[in-house]
């Protein structure tokens, strides 16, 4: 008799933004008084920028003529990309990685979420509080969570994210604990912390010591403004034996409809005596075949002088309104962090979360997303996206400074 | 200290086609005669149709512009694309399946191997033999392998596919023993068998019988050129209480480098009273953020009257293809089935595969499939596919010919 995987039924309610899609629908159908402007997923809104788009063409009309046309690919993706990749993003920055590291893949999602089939069942994982939620469900659904109790999972180490610790947690958060996996998450989301090159030091460093794997996703590095913070964990020394690294084009180059991201898995990482990077290898080539031709000589354009300059002006655009946010919801009287290195804006509401987040539906027809759907360190907290068009943002920020000064 | 999933360590030598793809490399650099024909991997050779780059660049145009730009899409896919398929595949053939039953993927691949995430890690799995590679590998990474042994996994099913069975073996290959889940693929890869009417009424009847799960790898339907034989599982009623079926994009309308496939969880389907086409929907919306947009564009216009017009004149293309391999074959002597619902012709070699695989690579310069890599059952036969341009499988049939006419 066929039976299911019993984890699944540890998952808690709907994945976050499929519950914020419910209450959205609802809200909708009882009729909203007036536009609704969604400042709650992480979605951007910008097109794609004219140079993506010239060698998104470019490449589809490869595909149109037998003799440019191109079958299956790589599964680990095109050296075009992977070269491009690990010269801008990691050489330049003085990272030891190269090409043949890289795994291009359709998501960070995918990755994060695909990432732990690697380690034995019985690892115990850290996680972040406020975290990403694909972190921790993966996990769920793998049997490394335990059971779901006063609102945590027994088994998984949580590694809290509070005012006093800027949202950056470091390993002193572990306390007695012992992790043998720990997802990080800077430029964080939902947060926007940032970690800095001490922390991440000392989380290197930490992870040499106890023979742990840090899992660091770096899908918001490109929002860093500043040149003092890290923007790849392998600017740290030594991380490129105890690191993964995630990036992606979603957010970077407005790539969420378009779907290119990769995986960063350093050849020197052994594990057991068994190379990582082998067995990430295997896997990808078992479960994908590789990412769509055109999508991928579009990522490759961003790294082009002018795909360069069109992403970086897009990503000034939206850490505009990130200034914005910041600045009307410190004069609405609330405190702020992140919207600095990130595209995220986290408030503390004086309240529960959901509370603010139907006050904003119902009375400003605004989304945003709860924080208490990123974990328990979220409650009482709201984090607002800058991924809008400016003047939506800006009637958003004045339809809830109403709310707040009435 | 962090460990491995060491269920990978049971894995055998490399995946299938990166071992051809080392032996071709060392034929490369030793020095090929002349130009090397590949006719192993199942990977096509023309070009996407002129109605599919249309709407692909209609797509890639809507993401140039911010009011018709896409982001975040549904991670089950577009409305525009489940319903051309459930309309077109589905409803018009009297199958009981609906749009929002049917989940857009970036592969078949991927979603082979993923699904078997959805069940308790003790299930027992039943493969063919021959087997497309994936559905064995993904069952060995999650544990459900048992040890090699033999050539042989010894907790996997083996359904024996022989010249006696036409390939195509029923539940009675069973014997005595009892399957929680068992993998089909017809029409079949490697050996191009097609599954009767008759045959899957069987194997749907024994599945309501033991509540059992069949897994139906659909992948190459389009290339059935009888009304007699059933394109998909749903034509046998009762079917969607008892099965998933697979389809792609990839051999149907030549999208290996473009990727899009599709999966159909019926949600008829009950596995101790869960739903598992709930529980499908939460792993998609999980771990994926769906498929390129201007991809699923491209992959609708499939559906259109000119996009139909062209992908069966490109498959009518190939199976010309397919018929001068069977007749070429069968001229040198040899035994051959498939190739006429399928693009593969499966030949037996009177010697064992890598013998042959060797002889054709080193001396016509062809590469084909051992079909021992498919499994035990497929060892003294090869695969050849009928993917590639017409000269060239002429010109790699002229020379097998003059080598066992020698």
């Amino acid at each position: 008799m066929i039976k299911l995987n019993s984890h699944y039924q540890k998952l808690q309610s709907g994945y976050l933004f499929v519950e914020i899609a419910r209450r959205v629908a609802a809200h909708i159908e009882r009729g909203a008084g007036r536009e609704l402007i969604k400042l709650g997923i992480g979605d951007v809104t910008r097109p794609l920028s004219p140079a993506i788009i010239q060698a998104f063409h470019d490449g589809v009309n490869e595909q149109a003529e037998a003799k440019t046309f191109h079958g299956y690919g790589p599964e680990q993706g095109y050296a075009f990309l992977r070269e491009a990749i690990a010269e801008y993003d990691f050489k330049r920055r003085g990272c030891p990685i190269s090409a043949d590291e890289i795994f291009i893949s359709d998501g960070a999602k995918c990755d994060t979420g695909n990432i732990q089939e690697l380690f034995a069942a019985d690892v115990r994982v850290a996680v972040p509080d406020p975290v990403y939620p694909v972190y921790v469900d993966t996990n769920v659904m793998a049997g490394r969570s335990g059971a779901w109790k006063d609102g945590r999972y027994s088994a998984l180490i949580y590694l809290e994210g509070r005012p006093e610790n800027s949202f950056a947690p470091g390993p002193e958060t572990l306390g007695a604990e012992s992790a043998d996996l720990v997802y990080l998450c800077f430029p964080n989301n939902p947060t926007g912390a940032i970690a800095s090159r001490e922390l991440l030091s000392r989380w290197v460093e930490w992870a040499l010591k106890n023979k742990a794997l840090l899992l660091f996703d770096a899908a918001y590095e490109a929002f860093i403004s500043s040149e003092e913070i890290p923007r790849s964990i392998y600017e740290i020394p030594g991380a490129d034996t105890c690191a993964v690294e995630f990036r992606s084009f979603s957010k970077t180059a407005g790539f969420t409809g378009t779907r290119c991201a990769f995986t960063v898995v350093p050849k020197a990482i052994s594990i057991g005596g068994a190379s990582l990077h082998s067995l990430w290898n295997r896997r990808h080539a078992t479960k994908t075949n590789g990412v769509c031709y055109p999508v991928q000589k579009a990522a490759a354009a961003v790294y082009s002088p002018q795909g360069q300059r069109e992403t970086k002006e897009s990503i000034s655009y939206y850490m505009a309104n990130a200034r914005l946010i910041r600045k009307a919801m410190q004069e609405a009287g609330f405190q702020v962090w992140g919207g600095k290195h990130s595209p995220y804006v986290w408030i503390k509401t004086g309240e529960d979360s959901w509370s603010t987040f139907d006050t904003l539906l119902q009375k400003a027809d605004v989304v945003v997303t709860p924080g208490s759907g990123f974990g328990r360190m979220g409650e009482g907290f709201i984090r607002i996206s800058a991924f809008n068009n400016r003047d939506k943002v800006e009637e958003a920020l004045e339809r809830i400074q109403k709310i707040f000064s009435a």
